[in-house]
């Protein structure tokens, strides 16, 4: 049995709240396809994003962020120095920050990078079952960088993660699990259609990254950062005519949730 | 005289529906400028997209990818041994690829590039009128990425570059003109307000990659991407109030297309 | 006491007008967080954009392009030398171009690059009062690429920056103040809600750019591009529903602006 957490819980609203009131300053090194998409997202949900990528920059950077997001999507050799130097210089200042690991498994590249990354201690480790699953060596990993597995089927996967690594793993999926190794949570919501967006997953990770900013703990952050996500494309998802229009409204809701003085 | 053909043609609808029942893996090594839009359009038509560019990564994620697509609009020199590594691996895998040379001709970088790309055979050539025509040497090329010349000017060089190198060439304009060097079919609609779209031809071209892992001949993928984004374009268009809407609207009615049973 | 011009001043719809006319060919090096939104902004103006980025490609480029916008907010070491080598052939052929110095002065690395670029002449000087308060020295720099300082306490600043380099200075904010050093003219309009909305600042310099390809002067050029910016920004906001649907209806509105016979 798990527990379920949506974003009308105490601690989700209050955390929301406090984010939007300081603005953590997040910090992303994530992949091409998705970075405008990404920084649009933290400032829906009113964080300053801050998508500082040269290898001469993150360390200082990293250092002064409130929250870290470090993704694999689009990894080349020339940004494997960035995001190791910038995960050391998260954890050397006690940046707490977010793991990626898009498609890790079946592509060693990427897969060796993701383990140097994982000996930087990060707080939260996001991924689909598929990523979940091949981090514990248990599958051959997914189909690009979608899922072949439900995330129902990667709980087990992921509090052996997270027992293994010190860090909150979130399962992504129809529920998002989310577990410190013991307590999982599970948060339901979201929408079918969000598959069909570009990135709404590793947006969800950046968004992760800036709770990590305000929120106690990082199971406290996982969830509220997915609870806000999941209402948000709930809503969404009701009123858009297509992914094209899911996108647009999804960083609309992020926007209105929870501000019922913004007139429709 | 060229035969006119539509997304409603039986070969066409059939393929769609082919396409969204196996979504097949469509690797994209595409420009900077609309890597996000093209992965959004994958997903919208039905197709599972994989940005990956790594040259660590290419050769075989290539080979295990339903349809390739390298499109040189932002190339720089990081990028043309990834480009070379995919297109030679997709080659020995017999995985078809799209080749679109975006602004070949009065640059010569990537002009030098192209002219390596197409030693290694791809299946679709796709491009504006004054691409094709500086492929085929007729032409001083565009201005920057757009064309000075009208499709149908380009018919005759389409034919000429499509017997020299074996591919399939398409060239986008008001009339998307698709030839093998013998047969040489016209797809109507689109509308011009897609020019004001960033990537939409390279958008189409990732559809022409996706389209190689369903049909039948490189032929029958070139005409059936275009008559499907030609209608979902048309679409969109006849509800946008401007290119932005238009840019929703169109990944919208890509999803929606030949689904009556989406409601409005 | 500064003087304040709007989109409907004769000068700017006569320059708006001759933008649409003649599309000038703007070569923009920009940061991945903006380069697709910025070219949709370019298109929708009514500019013909060019995301040419390769050290190879990039003096013959600027060369003959009407305007260049250099844009330093996710530069690497990669990026610097094409950076360099466009902003030098740009002042060697005569081509105006434009300086956005995204989070100058905390970060050195990109400091010394803006150093460097300020060497080759920028017609145009476009960022926050942050940005350009750390160019003349009298502050630490913003958060990130968001400006800690209200942009008329940077006016003075900007007058300094304007003698000192020679180039109309511009700086964002909800007035936005421009300068050749001696006049101050205020742009009034624009929302702030266009804060929500990554890259708005950054487009803003491309379209600067893109009028520089048709204005008289440098300083009407940043006072067009500012004035129709704000315009635009301003009737997207007053239909919007949050940031999503903004930048949508941001492109949808500068493609409008002052053309009556596109009904609703």
């Amino acid at each position: 049995m798990t527990l379920e957490r949506t974003w009308t819980d105490d601690s989700v609203t209050k955390d929301l709240a406090q984010l939007r009131a300081t603005s953590p300053l997040t910090h992303c090194l994530t992949n091409l396809v998705v970075t405008g998409f990404t920084a649009n997202v933290l400032l829906a949900v009113g964080a300053s994003p801050a998508m500082v990528i040269a290898a001469e920059e993150v360390e200082d950077f990293a250092a002064v962020a409130e929250g870290l997001l470090v993704n694999v999507g689009t990894v080349t050799s020339a940004d494997t120095d960035a995001m190791n130097r910038a995960a050391r210089a998260a954890r050397a200042a006690r940046t707490p920050w977010v793991l990626d690991p898009v498609a890790v498994g079946p592509l060693r590249f990427r897969t060796e990078l993701v383990g140097r990354l994982l000996e930087h201690g990060p707080s939260i480790i996001r991924g689909n079952a598929s990523e979940i699953l091949a981090l514990v060596g248990s599958s051959g990993g997914g189909r690009g960088a979608d899922s072949t597995s439900d995330s129902r089927e990667a709980i087990e996967g992921a509090r052996e993660l997270a027992t293994r690594t010190g860090a909150v793993v979130a399962v992504s999926g129809a529920v998002d699990y989310i577990t410190d190794g013991e307590e999982v949570v599970g948060v339901p919501g979201g929408h079918v259609l969000l598959t069909k967006v570009t990135g709404s997953g590793c947006a969800l990770g950046a968004v992760m990254a800036a709770f990590l900013g305000v929120s106690h703990a990082p199971l406290d952050a996982a969830i509220g950062a997915s609870a806000v996500f999941a209402a948000a494309g709930e809503r969404a998802a009701a009123k858009a005519q297509g992914p094209g229009g899911l996108a647009v409204g999804l960083l609309d809701e992020l926007y209105r949730l929870g501000r019922p003085e913004l007139v429709a």
